[in-house]
């Protein structure tokens, strides 16, 4: 059983909550907030203790582990406080909002040595997971070609996007790090090309809202990504990945499985209206595969490792929408490995 | 190379007239209708020649093959001409309006012993065919449970109906013998539901637009067709055979494979707005497999004998309509043995 | 906020525990079971309080609604005891094992005025229930042709079935009430055909486990549901209404949305393994409904009565398969009213 | 009636003579080949003359039409010998092998004023149309962002590759021409990425087997193509056109509509084995627009000023592929309009 303190009482720290009161290896112990009454609704709400000192959090008499919901430019601070406590720690995306800052904390807690697990929640994906599964087993022979859509609903308000780094970093950056968990490769160079289509506005402050980027794997294999921020249509998330003996789909998730015939054509129910609906079952999958390396002590599931690589990535690619050419990506000072599997030469 | 003359320049007969032009096989030489001018733009189109006189159709030293396309009411005296010329024949269904002609009729046929074939075009849906496939050879273990759907889009004529002998024997009397085609076996009794709900008038003499029939076979096993004379969504045929260890499905047929996305919902094609989109290939087909039992010498795929088994079905299908009862098939004097292939006993 | 006792603590009352801990709107008190460290370990994991008397189930005191999740044969006993302590009462089905002291026992509670619901949670699937409101809204004009497919994965111990009542009484009710709430109809008559295909020893004590059932509605539309114990291929749960304009389908389920590509044809995810992967979410909301009546102090959502219906539909349904006539179904002594939207009388 | 003279008797011949001769419009006259059996099998197929001098396919008295179908280093030289005749023409594409050459001949051809008709064949798949016509429609709003997959099943020998000028000119042109037709603007820029996966032997000759394209068009609007030789898992063709308030998608086409459920999947049909068979239909359509346009005495639809452009794509997309900078498209010496209806100034 392990005592968990969660940091974080907002729209996905009740998330988090639910997940960690309804975990059966979980003792849900502490909510933290810097909004008091938040902290003390959600705790209020499973039966947890609310706290109003980050002490109570990093007690390790009282807990156990640590799980930092709390805004991204919290995340470096609380996670150094759980290294010099001692507390294994969960982390939301992304380590720190700069490249360099996160290899900083990186390096801090490794050398702590407390299991430190990035939240990488969309390789939980009911669909994604089991794609990556026929791809690991080599259901479709070598990666040659790989496809990846993610695309929202609708625009986030324009204050959010100006602060939120570029599309690059703040939504594609999902997308290279399932690249990187599927392929078991990390990508070697990046191109992008992208256009302020739905708020020509959002160029003033050089970023985009529709975007396409490609990638080169060390085997040759090329990936195309797409990115687009309001559909119209609903929430647009595809993979596929074509191998050299065959091609696996996970497919686009409509929010029902009803049809209604007519005579002019079929209407089957629409996709997701939010991303929400999608990934939501996400979470709870992410926490118990952190919690089950924990009860296990086993290596966790996504090392803050894994953060760096798929932020190094975004770094060039936001270079790439910027130069308009092909850059090298940069995991330079990783001292890099490759992530899981090893390859075998590519076949002649 | 068979010389075929085509008795019938209709609707149906301007599709069996391409068709022999093109069949590799066939030398297209005749076509003879009672309407003179009719047969003569039709075999002008093929550079085949229009007679009028059927002498010069059922003439064996320019003719090897009859297409009988003409009208019901006449199939029974070209069928007794072509065994009298000793000519190969290819008949639309049903052999006679009534049971008992087209029983004596099969039987002077037969005794010719001139290659004589129903046209049972619905046997050569590509999908049908497929689904025919995966049964034969076991894909779903035995026969347990049948289910077809027999729709048209839109009402027939009320004079057509009142002369078309009822439901069973007018529509679902293709599907009884898709039935034993597909199973291999000859239904034991047929239980039929009906309602005039379309057109009320309908019920005035005695028919159904709308109807359920059960039917069990000799293993058990369990079928159910629906045929519904008018949907308001076009045609909808579906085919599906569960098996001990599988199911094998024909489904529904869109008229295309083009989807739009909109936030209420995803619009795919309708289905075919009429039977004939879905059927137009499968007579090419029919008439391929007779021509090249025909150049094989070899038994042709859809002896007379057959029709009479699904006109027996629907003669008690229709019975039981009117008695509200479960009715056994008698399929009496016809020395009847199972269609295609042995079927072990059932397994204990 | 209600406050809810549950008694049952087996496998099905571990679901609802789950869903009364979750739901806002419920105080989750006590636990009772026979089995009283079964009680204990489920009180516990929800911070509930486990019982060992019923006098502290029926506690008005204490207790403001009673969840029945028991054995079938202590319904009728337990529901007995809610309306003499004036507790609102939600049972799962069926109210008692014979139609006859059902009757007694919804009689005895509608007098006492509790509120009392039945757990007919398949209404609450998301894509029955979207389908549910199509039918209603009139969205496929008014209802014609209605098939259910029922169809477990694998058959059930003999022994369970030899005291099942037979496969209209235990499996196929569940669609009968389905065809009542979404057609707004109560069914007239039904014939039934049925056999022992997967287990002949089945046909010992006069059970199936393969069936076709018609039935017809006041309007005249026919009803399909076939019920088959043992697909081989997964759960397979299927409803289709053919309306006068259009037809809604509830499609079947699969367990995920992964496509993949071979030479030989694409594979998708297989349906769900068993009936509990596609109704779980269903129980949850099937409460919901619930107390969001009791706190609205509105009818309840599906009152007792309307298990009456569906057992006299099974009953009825029992005997046409033993006579192997088409039945009327009785109602009688319920004093009926259709069930929910009054219906137009049947266009001419 | 057009009275219609084919160059060519090979594969792609047989097919258009087939075509030719079920038109209703056209009169079959003539077949030259230089390979005068293969004319002479041919023609007598269909009634037609086979001739064995070119002034027997350019002789206005005898002749309406030409169709050519011979080899891609003869369509110049045939296309100046039917403008020097009079007579109106429909040709395969490339217009010839060289942009240049194509330049004058286009000109040549333009200022004889004969009707003078590509085979953009493609634009006549059934489900590719639908599309255009959503598009066109403003069926999904503006266009942002198209994605198409050019995916053969195998690899052609390589020894084809070598001189087939590259995968650029060869196979990706086709879908240079359908981006044009369907979004009404002509891309300025164009990136490439490519590998030689399949067989690396193909770098050593400058080509590649797999490779993705970025064009961009003058709205802003983003394209990716990917283009693929050998896919393993048959013939794969898909568009999307994603609008500012729908997505319109032309799906894969399955070979049938088959499916098999067993426990571990449902099994469909494959995709088309070959190319040929999805685009087969598409040929029959083409030339009856272009007969069409001829009988009315209508522009043609698809102009050879089409395939200059579709080639300078390509030529761009080649010099991208070797400099791996983003490539600007020249149109120049075109004297350029958009190809079919004005666009709006992009919404603000």
């Amino acid at each position: 059983m392990q005592r968990f303190a969660l940091i974080g009482a907002g729209f996905i720290g009740t998330v988090h909550a639910a997940n960690l009161a309804a975990d059966p290896d979980v003792d849900f112990a502490v909510v933290y907030d810097i909004d008091t009454a938040r902290a003390t609704a959600l705790a209020s709400k499973y039966g947890a203790r609310a706290v109003t000192s980050l002490g109570e959090v990093f007690d390790p008499a009282a807990i156990d582990a640590v799980f930092i919901g709390s805004s991204t430019d919290t995340h470096a601070e609380h996670l150094r406080a759980a290294a010099d406590a001692g507390l294994a720690v969960m982390v939301e995306k992304p380590i720190a909002p700069s490249l360099a800052e996160a290899h900083e904390v990186v390096a801090y807690v490794e050398k702590s040595g407390v299991p430190a697990n990035l939240d990488f929640n969309r390789r939980y994906d009911r669909d994604h997971a089991a794609l990556q599964r026929v791809v690991a087993s080599g259901g479709v022979g070598d990666v040659e070609l790989v496809q990846m859509s993610s695309r929202g609903p609708s625009l986030p308000p324009v204050e959010y996007l100006k602060v939120s780094g570029g599309q690059m970093r703040d939504q594609t950056v999902h997308f290279f790090d399932l690249l990187r968990w599927i392929t078991a490769q990390d990508p070697v160079s990046v191109a992008v090309t992208g256009s302020a289509l739905v708020d020509p506005s959002i160029a003033s402050f050089g970023d985009v809202d529709t975007s396409v980027a490609t990638l080169t794997l060390p085997s040759g294999a090329l990936v195309q990504i797409d990115s687009v921020r309001r559909t119209g249509y609903g929430y647009d998330e595809r993979i596929e990945v074509m191998g050299s003996t065959g091609l696996v789909e996970s497919r686009r998730q409509r929010s029902g499985n009803v049809a209604v015939y007519q005579g002019d054509g079929i209407l089957l129910d629409p996709l997701h209206a939010g991303w929400f609906e999608r990934v939501q079952p996400t979470y709870a999958a992410a926490l118990r595969a952190f919690v089950a390396a924990l009860e296990a002590d086993t290596p966790v599931p996504a090392p803050l490792r894994d953060g760096l690589a798929a932020q190094a990535i975004a770094e060039a690619a936001t270079l790439a929408l910027q130069s308009g050419l092909t850059e090298t990506i940069r995991y330079r000072n990783l001292d890099w490995r490759p992530p899981r599997r090893p390859r075998e030469p590519h076949r002649q």
